[in-house]
């Protein structure tokens, strides 16, 4: 409870800041950064270090995101007592060391997690100043949609909250309150505040910087003053959070942003010329970029310095190759061609080609010894025998992973685990599946782009281009080819889009132009592949709906669109 | 939407059915059923057979379970307009159908999924008569805890409806109506209601049977009128509903109550004497009953005849033998004895025992031959030699999945994997975990358990003696015993019942008198294990908080509760 968390106030020991002379405009000093959950000490010493370069540039005032001293998404850490307690101490600890550090005068909102008088959670901010709690602000409206649970774990707030600085009231928002009418938005407004700070914990989505700022641009307007907009960076599981943090006066001019996907402590005079906000990202490059944070923080968050995963010349390995590469170094790579009877010449020379453009460590491990034993022993034929393959290929990359201590990345991207191309306890192992909500077209476009990238920085592209323009296939008998029995991946893509992103029906699927045949066998791939999904690694979301806990479906079920036709 | 739904009155076909005498008490038929989700001409079936069966027992009312036409929960499939249609069209066809089958005069209750004005999915009942829709309810309280995502998918209602029968008013309710203060109960007494139906879609856990029976009798009174309570039965995923629907009259009197587990027509006189309620399952033989209910509807509704399963001679896997057999016939359980060098003697004759006691079909295959490649090709040593072992199993059970088409169960027990001691990809393969929700303690209860009913019909028993009173080992390495490394099972589940299902931190842990050594060893192991529960497949839950979607935590988490001691 907030009140039992404040520390008596200490404003003896708070020396004077630089200030800004009484009157002027605001100076804000937006801290985009990453926060690491459930790492409180880290979480405090980011708060440190940001106020201390904050007040070294004479900033009225510092803002932090969402949930900063939790990390966030907390999700059932927030029904632990204890885990309460830490952020309610932290944060109190907080507070009493900025003012030791000589920054009481300066007001810091922090984000954090809170329990109201009954003891139920809550999503709160906190202004603090003078060593102490100084205000608190309780979320008001809960995201329980898409990937978020706040109405499962939080109590929500109904209240205003605002704050003076120098003069001039700010008012406090958090995320979720931002995205739906009413609420802090209108209160903000008839308290006549002069800025509405809004703390946000905003994963990355495709598309989604666009809609941020048409809608801080319009809440401006709705709140008849400026609005500054500060959010994380770095990645939790499978969320990214691409930053992008940004101010806009009350007449929707954008007077500062902040860069996607890196920290950044963004300083702006709500009195001056709005500055050049960092360039955007175009699309895909901005889908790579999640990808290299999403992968990146994964391993080193977790506590892996390596990664291992198998090259089999194609695509999907190739990229997953190049983006790890960029997330931890290709020194920290290791790549493992386990080539079958069936390997193709090309499968194993791009899979070579590949590791040698990225510098990472390769080895081959051949798996025919391996695969006759079982295929034998077991009796095994068709698709059983091929089955083997790939599992034996799974434990050689987790045996590799035990013995030294790598994280094993799965390769495959979200067309298969759509239709359920791949092999349980096989090519599916892993702890991270970085392309896992990239569809196959989507896989080529990223290729295409980081290879682009190198060319213009007058480097090796990392992937082959034979690896990009041969047809895919999985090579678990011979001649095979993906477009044997999948439809060309366009247009597999296309209907995978209504379906799993737009939840369109088949008869919406077939009216919007699809191949009635095509849909019918798409459908019936997707429904009947939920288990394995339930199984697969976490990997980044990039999408609206991305697998895993954007998607809540039933494995036992009965429900196939062809049998409703209207 | 319900209007749009609603076919025209069919009066002229209803023909008249065996009625009681005007003014007389009302007799209720509860159809304890067993839904399928999705199998919308299945489900609507299972409605015709019961009201057959009630109407030629000449009842007044006839009701059905919580969304009883989708089956529950359906999860996302909520958010799928077709879904949505489908079930708002079978509803329409039910009461048409209902009207040709000649019960048109007898209202039937039943729930079903719908969508308000604005297309949002709503959790409703309807009273069908007379061949149309006669009146819809939508639930009023949206359970979002524990393994509920209600909040997520619907919108709630706030309205009170009731109907009449023969002169009596029924007014309606569906199950976390009943569990919260306020609304339709104390709208049921406003109303001055006869009746309160309740439609139900509650799992079964540990316990439940008696909550409920208290909190229907509480309700009772407070609604001032007699309660009927309807759930469903069989499983859904990890899911498994019990039953236990059950009529009280106002001052709390069971008036009779159905069995557990099994679908069961319950006819009940209201102005009769109570009858002898169906007899109760000891908590031991409930969990036990839950397991196989679980199993069995998994493997049917999936669309399965077989599984398959490794037989260690240990208890976990021979108790998982034992529940297999008694869901679907030993003769469709595949056991695979898969000695390494390690083996003892007596895991080999323990195996082969409780597959001859069982009657299951059994084989033996040597891992040895299968192990040696990949240790010396890989140069594994240690830990990682021992997980090829495991892993190698895994290979072998999917092999013989794939080739016959078998479903594979893993045995792993709550204890294990909540500690972590399982091999991922390994014995933690498969589609199903029949006792991944039962601690270790349990797992030996439920095995003596399962002897002792066996020696009271005069069978034979169907756990090995000798599998449940010796020491537990996973025999990866020579002599080794669970003990080695881990607290005595006792006093880790003991630490394990209060960190996982009750949310204790460390120092709740120590101050109720568990070792800190002990405590600080299972939270770590807890905590770091994540990962790989998020890969473990589905399995009944049977406990108040199972490992799944009842407990939602991070992956990537810094969050140790030994560093922050008070």
């Amino acid at each position: 409870m907030t009140t039992a968390s404040q520390p008596a106030a200490a404003p003896d020991t708070a020396p004077a800041a630089t200030r800004p002379a009484p009157g002027a405009s605001l100076t804000l000093a937006l801290a985009q950064v990453n926060a690491t959950l459930g790492d409180f000490a880290a979480n405090a010493a980011l708060v440190f270090d940001y106020v201390d370069r904050a007040a070294a540039r004479g900033v009225d005032l510092v803002a932090f995101p969402e949930m900063v001293l939790t990390g966030y998404p907390v999700e059932d850490l927030a029904l632990r007592g204890s885990f309460v307690r830490a952020s309610q101490q932290t944060l109190a600890e907080v507070a009493a060391t900025l003012a030791e550090r000589g920054h009481g005068a300066l007001p810091v909102v922090v984000g954090y997690l809170d329990a109201n008088a009954e003891g139920r959670p809550q999503n709160c901010a906190a202004v603090l100043r003078e060593g102490r709690v100084e205000t608190t602000y309780v979320k008001h409206h809960l995201p329980n949609y898409g990937v978020f649970d706040e109405f499962r774990i939080f109590a929500s707030g109904s209240e205003a909250r605002t704050f003076d600085v120098r003069g001039h009231t700010v008012a406090l928002a958090i995320c979720e309150d931002l995205w739906q009418d009413g609420g802090p938005v209108a209160q903000t407004r008839e308290l006549g505040a002069d800025l509405l700070l809004v703390l946000n914990g905003s994963p990355y989505e495709r598309d989604k910087d666009d809609l941020r700022l048409s809608l801080c641009q319009r809440r401006a307007a709705e709140a008849g003053c400026p609005l500054a907009y500060v959010n994380l960076v770095g990645a939790q599981d499978d969320l990214v959070f691409d930053g992008d943090s940004l101010v806009v006066d009350a007449a929707g001019t954008m007077l500062a942003r902040a860069q996607q996907f890196h920290e950044e402590l963004l300083v702006v005079d709500l009195a001056a010329t709005p500055s050049a906000p960092a360039a955007r990202l175009d699309d895909t490059a901005e889908v790579y970029q999640a990808l290299v944070v999403g992968l990146r923080d994964y391993v080193v968050k977790n506590g892996f310095s390596s990664v291992v995963l198998g090259l089999s010349g194609g695509i999907d390995s190739a990229l997953v190759a190049a983006i790890a590469a960029d997330a931890i170094g290709g020194e920290n790579v290791y790549g493992v061609s386990m080539p079958s009877m069936y390997s193709s010449e090309h499968s194993k020379d791009d899979a070579r080609d590949s590791a040698e453009r990225i510098g990472l460590n390769y080895q081959v491990q051949p798996i025919a010894g391996l695969v006759t034993p079982f295929v034998e022993q077991l009796g095994l034929t068709g698709v059983s025998e091929e089955n083997v393959q790939a599992r034996c290929r799974g434990v050689i990359l987790m045996g590799l992973s035990n013995q030294h201590g790598h994280l094993v990345l799965a390769t495959g991207n979200k067309t298969e685990l759509a239709v359920g191309y791949s092999t349980i306890y096989g090519d599916a192992v892993g702890g991270y599946a970085p392309i896992k909500d990239c569809p196959k077209t989507l896989v080529w476009d990223l290729a295409r782009h980081r290879n682009r990238l190198a060319e213009a920085e007058g480097k090796t592209a990392p992937i082959p281009e034979n690896s990009i323009t041969k047809p895919p296939s999985a090579e678990l008998r011979p001649g095979q080819v993906d477009q044997d029995s999948l439809p060309p991946y366009p247009e597999l893509d296309a209907v995978l889009e209504g379906y799993v992103t737009h939840a369109q029906g088949r008869d919406e699927l077939i009216a919007a132009g699809h191949d009635a045949e095509c849909v019918d066998l798409v459908l019936r791939l997707v429904d009947r592949a939920e288990w394995k999904r339930r199984q697969y690694p976490p990997g980044p979301k990039v999408s609206a709906i991305a697998f895993g806990r954007d998607r809540r479906l039933p494995i036992t079920s009965r429900w196939r669109e062809q049998l409703h036709r209207k």
